[in-house]
């Protein structure tokens, strides 16, 4: 099992419709817009590394509005 | 009660336009043009973190000519 | 209350300290050392943004091997 | 009369410290600590562009622990 | 009286069309191109701060080229 | 099984003590100097993404004249 | 010989397109999708640093989809 | 007689047009595509930094597919 | 003759030292302190491109309190 | 063989020193002090990638007051 926070800049304005749209999707945790440089932080959760990079490409940078994602596997030390 | 300094960069030009915009919005105090990085500084004041976040995005991020902003929650040490 | 994301950027090898050193801080909740540009993330939640901050600064900065801290409060919208 | 806000980044821990000692310093208004890229935001008053430096230098760039400041004068559009 | 250096970047190959436009402006002095990663720099005079905002956003912002502005204004100590 | 690639920004003149240092230590496969803003590429397996945080900071970030690491799992699509 | 590992940023969502797309072009070894800063690496092979720099153009950059290509040629000190 | 390096990033896929573009231009010394964060660097003389401000802009910025261009002339000392 | 404009980065609080130190150097003009990311701007002429070089390493480099330079030789389109 | 445009970053002042020590060294041909974000520019030639490598290790980055140096090999397309 993998997880990772996934950082997420949309175009401004965006927020709230990128949220909407990530949340429920499989492998997608908690989603909430947040203030700083990022807009957006999701928790994402696979079977492995690849399924991780899967759920990121297909369930959070297809949302419209999404213009970069900077995606963070926890090592869990 | 949360408040917070909103960093805004404009397109070239706009800084007036979204300054105008911005003004009066519910929630929203002082706003002003300035130089540097930024264009333009807002003093956002809401509820909670949550109606801050709604805030900026309904009534700052929505003004037309808003090319990025940075939320600066105010932790008054 | 208010919840935020910390995102940190360690010395070079210290990221395990730095884990070790926050968790179980007051109102800090999971602790992880991640990959990509940051080195830990940590969830923190306070009663409102004054403490956040604060407890950002005694229990996250306080960390040996802290080079530069993050807050990202979440305004769940 | 010129109004600016300026940005200040301290070292990791010592925004406390940073906000006492500008607080109270002629010319300078509010003093307070906030989350995001940078960790203090004063506002500053003073009676022209020259005194204005002057403060940020004496009052604000001297204070143990600030970084880098970055002073944004108020165009008041 | 405010003075300010104003840092210019334009869109590639037009920095002649840009120092061209600005130049002559009203309370704008020297305006010439340059090397590095600014391609013109202008020098801004105005009664004050607020008109010193105006003059950049009306005579430089607007000036068919330009990428983004940085106003320097002169506090000589 | 987790690989990443790990990009190493290194003190000036250190490529090649790094490169030596972390050759052939557990998990580590190919190391070598480039050129480039990076000063060392180093590729790392591991048996799930919990050793893979482990091995670099063990292996990598441990070597003197390390500044910088930036681990990028493959999630191998 | 020359090898080089070349780091590569594609638009939000085309990871897949790029990898698919860069795989099995001439001189173009292992392509894999990653997390962090860069979306794709791709290791290049080529006779000289000429060959190499071609491969790059038309074998990488040339990929719909992709933004910007960083070249590390390996010293292999 | 002045001398400098012209550093140049262009859109990706272009290096090659730009060279060839750029190549036997007056005042346009060696032109090569390179790898790294630039993509071309050319050597340009001119009689004086005047003439160089004009070459870089007529041979240099005028290229189709040139995004960037950072002048360095050489002060030899 | 060649004009630049240098602009220069300080340790916070030495505007005014570096001024002073750099104010009445030979072949440099104005030198004042300015707000934004650069703390001081001086304007400095030279003979050639060479003597330009030397007057900004022994007169504006060699000042205590100076972090970074930026000369940007102005081409006069 | 191969060639490579090195770009140095050197502490405020060295420029000069930096110029002395790589000039002269072997397999480095132009080395000169230039204005913009870099200090210096030097042009190395070597057989091969690797020697290539080596020489900007032991000539250029072992020069005192060096920062920084990136490499730029030249894929002369």
């Amino acid at each position: 099992m993998v997880r990772a926070y996934v950082l997420i800049q949309t175009d401004a304005g965006c927020a709230a419709e990128v949220t909407e749209h990530v949340r429920g999707a499989p492998g997608v945790g908690e989603v909430v817009a947040v203030t700083g440089p990022y807009d957006v932080i999701a928790q994402v959760e696979a079977a492995d590394v690849g399924v991780l990079g899967r759920t990121v490409v297909d369930s959070v940078q297809a949302a419209p509005g999404v213009v970069r994602t900077l995606t963070c596997p926890i090592t869990d030390l």
